[in-house]
């Protein structure tokens, strides 16, 4: 339905600008073209409760029945998203869960997890990688970026909306949450020791696949077995998101490349 | 030689926090203490004119003899620098050459280039990678971001001053000079044709892999082989910096794995 904008949008928009905001309110903000685009196609869709749409926009989107249509200004928009330039679009939406009961059993072949990964770019990223390499789980530990913060969300051009993410309180939580789930294998990758991804047999048989993040590394006592990306050029270890690529597309290949090691 | 910070010193940092001073100027900055560790262990140290360290900083750095020292304090540190925070330390050195006669005969196995890749964070993280898998060549054409900005400096920590960087007018150029240096096949990576990455033989033989940039991909009329990235996630194409960590780390498999395909 086509409506005006109210104060109380305006007061909605200000709120999820920040931080602080963002954890008391049960929505979060989507804005662009491109992550519009996807979070409309994805099971999110029915939660979107307003669509902000700039005067200018040319793209033919379909909005759900429940959700209400407000079109400004693109001076307005900007102000409202919060970004340099305005997206032509942003959406308000109910923040999905990611509480890990509130979901199906996973059904991936392995999962990939990200330890207080805090860079929500890096964050994004590796949500936008791992979606692109066929997962529909993402699982994190409590000290991570907000999984639903408007730059996350950016970066992963909105994959969190097509997948289900289950935050932690930490890795022996979500160790056990794995292992009733029936995922046996607990990989650590670490810059310094243990086997190589390209050699380990077993990295993506039934098991989780965890990312350290680049400050904290993952913390030395954790359990499970370590695998190493191997670096020739012995430079700084590898960008979290650079690692957690390299790990997916490995999975990728041995799927695609006929089972060959 | 500890001397004391100058007007001249600071319009020369001025200078060089804006694209067009960049531009201009002969030098270029580094910024911060794990970047700055890296310059100063690489073959660029003997470049760096300068050194402004805040009185803080208590890493123990040795300059090059030719390095002038200027102490300041930490809120004056990042005036210069143009950062939120501080880094406790910045590099002013002569911007190496991007031009490609510039350097000896490019000794790697492969050649990864990227065609108007103008994503700084992006650019910087491909430097990056390329280093940790072991290249010491990195080619790209115009269009692309200033190998030598501030920002790209920090995404590749520093990656581009043990490297030899070249620039070419456009694909034509880049892959005349290749031929000319015996890399003889020329491949294009692309999102949605050609032959997989993990099955493509030749791919790493004595040949040149180019990847394009998100906003523009690689021009339709480029001659070369088309490679793609399987994406079994049928998702948003990958993100640039992405799509080349596949690709280099490709290569560090076939490298370690003991030649198993």
């Amino acid at each position: 339905m086509l409506i005006g904008l109210t104060h109380r949008i305006e007061r909605q928009f200000a709120e999820l600008q920040s931080r602080h905001g963002r954890k008391k309110s049960p929505f979060c903000l989507c804005e662009g073209v491109r992550c519009c685009g996807e979070l409309l196609n994805s099971p999110a869709a029915s939660s979107v409760t307003l669509a902000v749409i700039s005067e200018k926009l040319r793209c033919g989107f379909e909005f759900p029945e429940s959700c209400d249509v407000v079109q400004v200004s693109d001076d307005k928009l900007q102000k409202l998203s919060g970004t340099v330039t305005s997206q032509g679009i942003l959406l308000l939406l109910r923040r999905p869960s990611v509480r890990p009961e509130d979901f199906p059993a996973p059904a991936d072949p392995f999962i990939i997890a990200v330890d207080q990964l805090g860079d929500p770019g890096n964050f994004g990223t590796i949500l936008r990688t791992a979606r692109a390499a066929g997962l529909r789980e993402f699982w994190f530990t409590a000290g991570s970026a907000d999984a639903y913060a408007p730059k996350v969300i950016r970066s992963s051009l909105a994959a969190q909306f097509s997948m289900q993410l289950r935050e932690f309180a930490d890795l022996d939580e979500l160790r056990q949450f794995a292992e009733r789930c029936n995922y046996k294998n607990f990989f650590l990758t670490d810059p310094h020791c243990g086997e190589s991804c390209f050699e380990c047999e077993a990295l993506f048989d039934r098991s989780v696949v965890v990312i350290g993040s680049e400050a904290h590394g993952i913390e030395s006592s954790a359990a499970g077995s370590r695998v190493t990306i191997p670096m020739p050029g012995n430079f700084e270890s590898l960008n979290a998101a650079q690692a957690a690529t390299i790990v997916l597309f490995e999975h990728v290949r041995r799927l695609t490349a006929g089972g060959k090691k």
